[in-house]
């Protein structure tokens, strides 16, 4: 790395990122090498990575709060599925080379929104350039009750399937970013995932397993079959879409693809016993999210999608990692 | 991202990644989204990210087994510095296109090696491919006694100035690995840095301030007197070379501009109490390391380089931030 290079990282670091991590002690201001968390032994802490790079996961010419927004919100979603309640993150930033103090400075105010809407700080990370497209790494640390933390292993026989807001929005998104078709709406949807972390710490003790949709309906509840040794069976019919979705679907059939193995929704997908039906349909008023009952864990294995009662052809599954 | 991506990411995951995380019960087999790390309220979690990029951080033709090594001893430096032990990491991987199974196969292999030299466990990350050259993020994470974690901060008037092993070897090693001249030792320094895991835990209680020397001898030591509001005088006959260094500044002497300036050493910089002497060096031979008296604390501001007593002059200092 040379010097000049450096130089320029010290003066972001004090001007846009130090004032991230104020008032978060252990991060002692971004100007030592370390940061140190102070363990509460109620606690587990519950740790995600994940990594945007432009052109690949947001569009090249998004603005700079947007991508802050996603780099972030994408590792919420992760620690919201797992029952966690978010608190701080690393931020990994290595910049393209046509970067600007603009862009930069955009990036950073995206961060400090989102910082303020989820209850977050930053605690250190590491800034480069890179000859490549800019690309963030963020680990993001939460918090969840000593041994509670929900994963995709645990459903068991019977368990109903349940999924929050709306499926497909992204996928269609996508679409409509691209040029494909016109609505602001879904494009939002795509461009912008509003984690489900009112939901996902008050499933603890309800969902015995829970995933984000990130791959794709069929694709995040076949994880959770997969993991539970387990088959899972959905109805399509039962699998909630929003108007403009149920839109599109109507006059374009085969978008359904998109819809059930398009990823990004970053909606929650969540194994649950019948006894606690009523337990997770409190959890999700107090939250304010909707939940709708779109299938069940069953003995075998894969993923089996119906249509009013009579199984649908396998097309559909194309789109899943199985 | 596309089905095809993602498909070839849970392949990787299961054959190379998921065998370096086992054992680690948090990692739950890197099959959940999440990791899971039970805290121990006798220590704080000390945290630690950064990125390296080939053809900015690493040679773009190195042997992926050192790329391994030198992405996560770079970090393990920094937890070093802070007095921690390292017991694990979460790992970004950004595979440019041209991407081998060989070169994964290798990079695990070397992840693999420095886990066990280490002590460490994967307990999760991201895997994702890039248009640009392939990139690593490492957060690690370490442990240090309660409210025990050294920093840049923290350093007294008076107190002595320090640095573990030998200092230089790295910035002569990237001139010979570019072909400058030839020293196999010189480059493997360069190369692969050795972190000094066995000092740092042992210099909480002992030093005041710590800083790995990544960027510089002279960048850091300063790193250390501006957190602590003082001037550091560092006494250049003292500073420690390897026979290699010795020789080659004694044939060009304007190159003592990159055994001070240039970076990537990975020693460690101390800011030492007088009476903390004697436990600082019973300290280095528990350890195993090096450690040389260089410099001291005093009031002002800056780094102040001298030569028999003599002050330097600032050409050798234009490679620091300040």
């Amino acid at each position: 790395m040379t010097r000049r290079e450096r130089l320029g990282e010290f003066e972001l670091i004090a001007r846009y990122f130090a004032p991230l991590a104020k008032g978060f002690r252990g991060a002692r201001g971004l100007k030592s090498d370390n940061a140190f968390l102070a363990p509460d032994p109620r606690y587990d802490l519950v740790v995600k990575t994940d990594t945007v790079v432009a052109g690949v996961h947001f569009l090249v010419d998004e603005k700079p709060q947007i991508v802050a927004a996603k780099a972030l919100r994408v590792c919420l979603s992760d620690l919201a599925a797992g029952g966690a309640v978010p608190f701080s993150y690393q931020l990994a930033l290595s910049l393209g080379t046509n970067w600007t103090e603009r862009w930069i400075s955009g990036f950073a105010r995206g961060l400090a929104a989102d910082q303020r809407r989820y209850g977050l700080a930053l605690s250190g990370g590491d800034t480069t350039s890179t000859p490549g497209p800019t690309t963030i790494s963020i680990t993001a640390f939460g918090h969840v009750a000593r041994n509670k933390g929900l994963g995709r292993d645990g459903a068991k026989e019977g368990d109903e399937l349940w999924v929050s807001g709306t499926i497909g929005d992204a996928a269609l998104g996508l679409l409509a970013a691209r040029g494909g078709m016109e609505s602001a709406f879904l494009e939002r949807r795509y461009r912008l995932p509003q984690p489900r972390t009112t939901l996902g710490p008050r499933l603890v003790g309800v969902a015995r397993a829970t995933a984000d949709v990130s791959d794709g309906l069929l694709a995040d509840a076949g994880h959770i079959a997969d993991a539970s040794h387990l088959a899972v069976h959905i109805a399509r019919e039962c699998v909630p879409l929003s108007a403009a979705a149920r839109g599109v679907v109507a006059t374009k059939p085969p978008l359904w693809a998109n819809v059930l193995g398009g990823g990004d929704d970053y909606e929650l997908v969540m194994a649950v016993p019948r006894r606690k039906r009523a337990a997770l349909q409190a959890a999700a008023k107090a939250a304010g999210v909707n939940v709708a009952h779109i299938g069940h864990f069953a003995r075998g294995k894969g993923v089996h999608l119906t249509l009013d009662g009579r199984a649908i052809r396998p097309a559909t599954m194309g789109y899943t990692h199985f």
